[in-house]
């Protein structure tokens, strides 16, 4: 009992199988074959491994921006100086990856709760009858007020008025701020953590640096009129009725390599419409807000509206880290292999069917074992004995693990042969 | 030297290998053989093709949201007439992709910075000895008042008092308020951008559209009323303690067909705990937080606070593009003939161990060579000198490329009968 | 025709091809190839199926993130006390994933707009031909004071100081605040919503638990300080001059054990630069940003700036989720059985090129088909007409399905042999 599993186990590790070929020696089977077969070779060499890297896995980052705008912008209207500083024109205050930078506005100062006119062209009116119900958009009263033609509402009064937008904007120093802009990204599955203030990049040179697609790639520093004409739009127009951009930092990894060559490029683009196109066609251009600020004045809570027309920045992070791992490479192997099997089918069909000498080769490849083999057998004028004395002799072979009668071997090769 | 070189590249490119197979006619493993490998070829073509879209690579967008609530809120405490509009009730104000539209609040006027006693039920004391120390979350002073019996904190004075949440909510006009989604989503890989103001979505349907499920599903103008209905909360559930609602923007495009077919759906979900749950049993329901509004009123810096309930809104964008790719395509091939592989080596298995005439089938299919043939040649009956001859014949053949002996082939056609 | 078709059919689905094949036997062969086969088998099951789960399909999930901090901060400067609640310290007040808590600050009160001259050491000028034209930091007059010797600007008056940074940071206070995140996931390809709130963390738990990687790695309340410390950050420093931190909450779930299973982890790191390194060899280190708040005091517009130092929290959800899936796993192991093509290849190239006895191997390996048989069969000294015969047979074989001329068999045999 012992012996037989050693037994077993010896035959299993001193004997590997490996399939019977048959070598076709034909130009156009084998023209074809070849190249298909250099043609898949080509493919996992070129296309997998070299081109689309598939011997790497891939990950994704997760990622943390911050932003801080510098610059002051003036405004001159009737008269009236006024410097706009950061804590002024940036929305939200503390340096988030998606702010807005106010450009251009329609203020409405000193507005107290109270009931007034709605303005020329909105809910006109003849009588109090027409003001009646109201909508969810305005708060009626109920009263036709007489000297406006206009229902009277429950607002923060005087209401906004923002038929007429400033033209030229009002900030159009906006253009001269910088943005700088500081990103940190993990690769969970790599492990590795990389700052947009790469090897290189220290405050002696954030400080006088300036970001330029060709001479300073890596500088974190934005000029936002640069930003705007990079990403197709004209300053002045989308000043003055604001607009949405994003700014696509691209971390494309190969950890391959050096951490070190793993370095952001920046990329701008219009978020909504193409900047291009003229602006009626689109639906829902520009971009603003309602912001309020609030104070008392004798007793009396006041507010300043603003209506806000700024360039919106949407920081995006896009990352896509790439590190050789053993798993990808050897599917992309398998599954190659899996192909080569396919251009061996694709051969062999065009052998077994096409080829003129197709039932040759039919013959050289299958040998053919059949149930029906005694009737045959006979047909062929072979006693049928010889085929139980080959299945005899079969048995015979386990118990034996060999075959030590030459005559039956000679009648299985006549058997193998009568039956291609 | 060069010829051989020349017929090795010739040999090589005019001739080419293909397994010899057994065509094994067996009613029981053929059908079994046939139904795996259809099997195998249906679940290829059906799932991995055609339902999971196997041969498309994938991938998913770097979004941007923008949002913009409008409608105006009307309160009226104890006579006190209020309009809250879009500046009071959006927190931020400049339209992010997760906002709070407040629906109740308490409000606490004119707080100013000071010594006053903490509310009844909080901090009891009898003696200052009680309010020593203090804790992180209130500064006290060590003092004990006698009117309330509680411990005198330096604090905003007079306390919050939040005890009574406002029932039913002060804003209930919330429900008509409508919200307006913009949405971009770029797929970098396929280099696709989209605007969830997709063809036919023009600033005309816009004016006068309101989304709905059925009938204008790509209207992004939402009915804040609609949206908490449909992720199956109760308006004034909500309204009154604040909740959390995701609003999915669900990108699924197929870039193989027209992008214009590529458009969003929209879909409503409660963020924390299923609503239809009771409350109570749940962690930490309800969504609020504070807000100050400061002011100076007789050089005395002041605030009116706000404690906010409200809705809060996360804008989720969710994305999934497929696009047809080589790669995946040719992955799947390849896996997929590796798996036909199995389904040979489970018929094998049922032949070779399963069936009653195994013998005959591993004879069939199995040809023996030995490293102890010359010991089994004898007991065959055979002269070694047979295998001998054989082996010098094979090295003929390589020298020549050709056997031509018959006698020897003869004896190498018997030595392969004699092994099997 | 309609026999011949069935006939096809039964052949097809009642036989079925099987590679014949040779077992070799041999010691070092034998051995090389069941070593590779194994370790091929082993690195199926142990690495791709037990290691990297192979055989579940990956998702990640879509998050929603709200915060809220607890804690009242006291600060006395110069004898003015004075408390800071959630209200006052905390950017955005709503409970955003990314916010920051103030830790220190430089204020500057009662600001108005006017002219005023810059600080000692920005812009000096002796006369104002120095103070011309300006940059787009500062909107000068061209005046240039006498008293400072630097250059008047038009701003927000006076100007702010922050030569100083106050040291120990004035909100010390802040390491005792606490903060409670509420995160939700969703994960869209298995259809599962986990909240952070798992079973067990109910409202009782919450309100007494603070969270501590050993004792209480669920509990979602975290003390700032603790959040600090394990970033690895000093607070004293960090609260000086502000810092960036990460809060990762980890959904690393497997969804083939029970779903409750699924459970956040909490790690923490600086989001920016090493803190163990110097500061100053940084770029950039440090977090801060300017906020004012406005009021009209006699009719007068003023600000009160505030340069907030603080530390920004960034929570980043990170989440991959896997399950089991039918595709993944077919692919592993039809790519799995392509690699075993490979060793069967390796295993190969040793017998048929390195062993000894390798031409042996390669005639039982190898049978051959040539083009040149005609000519081949002559030198073997067999009439042409067998090879002919032989090819009439194949074709009467094709007619019949069987063979029946056991002459001409054995006439293949032979050519078979000859080729060999």
């Amino acid at each position: 009992m012992k012996s037989q599993i050693t037994n077993a186990l010896s035959d299993f590790f001193f004997e590997y199988e490996t399939p019977r070929q048959v070598l076709v020696r034909n130009r156009r089977v084998g023209v074809v074959c070849r190249l298909i077969q250099l043609g898949v070779l080509a493919y996992i060499i070129v296309w997998v491994f070299i081109y689309e890297k598939g011997y790497q896995s891939t990950d994704t980052a997760v990622s943390s921006v911050f932003t801080k705008m510098k610059g002051v912008g003036y405004t001159n209207v009737n008269g009236a100086e006024r410097v706009w500083d950061v804590a002024d024109y940036v929305f939200p205050p503390q340096g988030d990856s998606s702010f807005v930078v106010m450009t251009n506005y329609i203020i409405t100062e000193g507005q107290k709760m109270g009931k007034c006119p709605e303005l020329p062209g909105k809910h006109n009116c003849s009588s109090g009858a027409d003001c009646e119900g109201g909508s969810f958009k305005r708060q009626m009263t109920g009263v036709c007020v007489n000297t406006t033609k206009t229902c009277e509402v429950l607002a923060w009064c005087p209401v906004e008025n923002d038929h007429n937008i400033p033209d030229p904007p009002l900030l159009m120093s906006a253009e001269n701020y910088t943005l700088f802009i500081k990103n940190s990204v993990t690769f969970p599955l790599f492990g590795v953590t990389r700052s947009n203030l790469v090897e290189g990049i220290n405050n002696t040179y954030i400080r006088q640096c300036l970001h330029h697609p060709k001479t300073a790639p890596l500088c974190p520093i934005f000029k936002l009129g640069d930003i705007v004409k990079e990403s197709g739009f004209n300053f002045t127009t989308i000043a003055r009725e604001g607009g949405a951009i994003g700014i696509v930092v691209d971390w494309t990894c190969n950890f391959d390599v050096d951490i070190k060559h793993c370095k952001p490029t920046y990329k701008f683009h219009g978020l909504y419409g193409n900047p291009d196109e003229k602006d009626k066609a689109k639906a829902s251009v520009g971009y603003n807000f309602r912001y309020a600020k609030h104070y008392l004045e004798d007793k009396v809570p006041k507010r300043t509206l603003l209506k806000v027309f700024g360039i919106r920045v949407d920081i995006i992070v896009q990352s896509l880290a790439r590190k050789f791992d053993i798993i990808p490479t050897l599917t992309a192997i398998g599954s190659g292999v899996g192909i080569f099997g396919v251009a061996t089918v694709v051969c062999d069909l065009m052998m077994l069917y096409i080829l003129p000498k197709r039932e040759f080769y039919k013959n050289m490849k299958f040998k053919y074992t059949d149930t029906q083999i005694q009737h045959d057998s006979e047909s062929l004028g072979l006693d049928t004995s010889v085929y139980y004395t080959l299945e005899a002799n079969a048995r015979q072979v386990q118990d034996t693990g060999q075959s030590n009668d030459p005559d039956s071997e000679e009648a299985s090769t006549e058997t193998d042969a009568s039956n291609k």
